[in-house]
């Protein structure tokens, strides 16, 4: 009965960690059982042992894919590179993080409800994707902290607070209400910018 | 069997509190049964109920009591009166939620992790206390937009935008690390201040 690769699988993994992550993010990933995953599929909860062995797994394969997604979504936009000055590549990454985010609530939410329930090693690797991430946001601050621009004591916390700050907008955001995303990160683009310049 | 006030339900009913708190913030909500709180406590599964009629109960009244403790604490600081000028009062309220959120870890964390938990009555509840401490910093914001001394664009964003970075100290913050809770709350400020000052 095993299946490997093949037509099927190419779909099915897939349509596995798209249920499995409308689930967790709608019922929390104690919660959710692989027969509830496979109920959602369409398939048997046998069978989804042919692409994934165990919830544990889905759940580290979320989290990985969602943060390599996150890293290689920053080159194409110029805020890895030192090319722009620091103050253009700060109002990219405040703008792409907020777009990035806003485009993928389920991803953002089980990625930041289910640290907790990740095994120590997955969260040794999400933690250091993370710490990746952030060390984009801390370079762009450094720089202009170097060159004037930026007036920023303490380098590491402005970090964490930028992004907090930044990644708070999709716990309220609805699209379609009063303000467009575009509308959100103007308004959130001004705040940091304020918070960080000399 | 069932026991209803008494000397012992004095200790028992904090106690169960303490309990579920440690267990909701450990291992989440859905995950925990009232088997394992009563385990916790050192009573019987059955004795649990003598005290609280089930689970979400136990998560309701947790969030309710961090909330109106919360909003209780406001008052004394002279946060929430209009005596003091706009930057004053929003100096006070950054300091304030800075060390009222770093003493209770697991309370914030269970807060707001398992809102998605809570019954549709319940949650409005609690939705009505958190827009009740929002209004305080939005109120403040306001005061200052009106007597120009900050310059904020849109003061519903701001207020949000402020209570998610402040609340992202909880995430990362360890006592006993490289910063006191008095060296972030200072940071905090000067990145606040300067985000919203005109």
């Amino acid at each position: 009965m095993a299946r490997t690769a093949g037509s099927h699988s190419d779909i099915t993994g897939p349509k596995i960690s798209a249920a499995a992550l409308r689930l967790f993010a709608r019922h929390g990933f104690a919660a959710v059982s692989m027969r509830q995953i496979a109920a959602e599929v369409g398939v048997q909860a046998g069978a989804l042992y042919n692409y994934t062995p165990d919830k544990q797994s889905l759940l580290f394969d979320l989290m990985r894919g969602h943060m390599d997604e996150l890293l290689a979504a920053l080159i194409p936009k110029g805020i890895a590179g030192a090319e722009a000055a620091p103050i253009e590549r700060l109002e990219r990454f405040v703008r792409f993080h907020i777009h990035f985010h806003l485009e993928r609530p389920d991803a953002v939410f089980v990625s930041y409800m289910e640290l907790r329930n990740l095994g120590p090693e997955n969260f040794a690797v999400i933690e250091g994707l993370r710490r990746r991430y952030e060390d984009h946001l801390e370079t762009i601050l450094k720089a202009g902290a170097a060159d004037g621009s930026f007036a920023v004591p303490d380098s590491k916390i402005a970090t964490l607070a930028v992004i907090a700050m930044l990644t708070g907008v999709t716990t309220w955001y609805r699209s379609g209400g009063r303000l467009s995303g575009e509308d959100v990160a103007g308004l959130y683009w001004e705040m940091v910018r304020r918070a960080v310049s000399a």
